[in-house]
């Protein structure tokens, strides 16, 4: 009998679900999603939840056997309570995301029994790309995405960390010394924060798009805030592996694309920083995953 | 039939053995040692293997059976060749500690056969913490060691986490901003560089003992070391729990001792630096272990 696995996935602008079977083939039909906003109520999403989860069971096909299901949500979470604390969905602060994809499954859809899996988005996505990624057959990896923040997981042995309450990954909020003052890695490296400190050093455009275009030209305050994303994350990640013995790093996020060197600056600084032999030998590779990635993550929660 | 494990812990100054009960128990008889040193060579090293492991296995009792070998050895070790690689033995970097400690108990001990499992030993440590100490009924725990270097291991569910090579726990190589300059952790905050730091700012003693008394007469420069070591310690606490989401962290060694508010502040600057409510909410406390820690920890990988 065929196996799938309902995949959910929460995240600031949207909430996703979709069936996906053992080999992380997403069913197609089977994907939907609703809207959140940082103004979702816990109503709102509630229903936001049944609706898309509704949508993806009722493409569930003949002779298929839903494993449970799988969430990742906008961190930090609370694994043991079930409940998420998203920073981006301040309403929703303590809203029980894995009783109220059950009840959608269960109540809704009519599944009898439901294991539901819930971490934080980048565990998820972390260990998706351990399953069919660029971390595949790693004794001990971390994921991270570069994008408008900056997340991650952490995978060892092919099962997901995720610490005492679901939020191991969030590298982020680990700390980086930069321009003399001190700041969470996400506040110096994160798409905004590099576009910020280029207009402060005199570039004139407003995305991450013009930045890679203008530093493919030549601008220097463009290029300048790449090199310094770049830095920032190889010195997070120099520390990162240096307690984590990790053999690869994959990372992915759209400002991950923002130069096409952009990894080999991280795997540079890191190789740089890093003081023990076995840290300097840590890999630093581009993300084998496609936009699939949060949904493949997700179920893989609930396979593995 | 009663099971014990033999245990070795390896450090910069002499290498232990001893056999250790499933309670924990160290068999007195047992356990026994032989000098280390700087200047060791690799055939010193096989000798000093052989000695006290043969030492220690002629004292296993009849009709207990022995389940394997577990070892501790300075760091960093590579666990998938079952090679050392200690920062300060330079001359046995390289040397196969597993096997040696394998030819010890199978040649010389005539065991037939035997499982060694190799740890760097903050690891080694960690897991006994967890076994037997402080961090006990842990979901993730970091356990680290504050003394003439920084170490340190992380125990989640109950299962070390040796990460790619055997060598995640190494907190004392991960860098904090101090003084205007950036160093690592150990360069920082271990008791020889705050007992420097203390020389520099007109302290007139040379060693922790006298830094300990005389910050409690009130000397402001041996205090000021103290708090400037706790304060790098909880700021590298403070990203290390935000990236492993720790429920709890024991600090040991001796260094720790040196004052009695020394974890307190430890804690405070964590609770202080940490962005996301999970990494506040870790507590900090001190190491539960006596003076048999590292073999109780050896004997825990042959155990667990």
């Amino acid at each position: 009998m065929t196996r799938v696995a309902l995949a959910v996935d929460l995240g600031g602008t949207k909430i996703e679900a979709g069936l996906v079977d053992e080999r992380g083939g997403v069913l197609a039909a089977s994907r939907n999603r609703a809207p959140t906003g940082r103004q979702v109520t816990p109503d709102g999403l509630r229903a936001a939840v049944s609706s898309v989860v509704g949508r993806a069971i009722e493409q569930l096909p003949h002779g298929t056997e839903l494993v449970g299901a799988g969430v990742g949500s906008a961190g930090p979470v609370d694994l043991v309570r079930g409940t998420i604390h998203p920073v981006n969905m301040p309403q929703v602060a303590g809203f029980p995301l894995a009783d109220a994809v059950r009840d959608a499954v269960v109540v809704d859809a009519g599944v009898v029994d439901a294991q539901v899996t819930l971490r934080h988005d980048g565990g998820a996505l972390a260990l998706a790309e351990s399953w069919l990624g660029a971390t595949a057959g790693s004794r001990a990896s971390l994921s991270i995405v570069v994008s408008t923040g900056i997340g991650g997981g952490i995978v060892i042995d092919g099962r997901p960390i995720g610490g005492s309450s679901g939020n191991a990954g969030h590298l982020g909020q680990t700390h980086v010394p930069t321009d003399g003052g001190e700041f969470t890695l996400e506040e110096v490296a994160s798409g905004p924060a590099s576009v910020q400190w280029a207009q402060l050093h005199g570039w004139r455009g407003s995305t991450g798009e013009q930045l890679a275009e203008d530093a493919r030209r030549g601008d220097r305050a463009a290029r300048g805030a790449i090199e310094r994303s770049a830095y920032a994350v190889g010195r997070a990640l120099a520390d990162a592996t240096t307690l984590l013995d990790l053999d690869v790093i994959a990372i992915s996020g759209g400002f991950s694309f923002v130069a096409d060197d952009y990894v080999e600056l991280v795997s540079a600084t890191l190789a740089d920083w890093a003081d023990l032999p076995y840290a300097r030998a840590t890999r630093v590779v581009r993300s084998g995953l496609g936009s699939d990635g949060p949904l493949v993550g997700a179920a893989a929660l609930a396979f593995f």
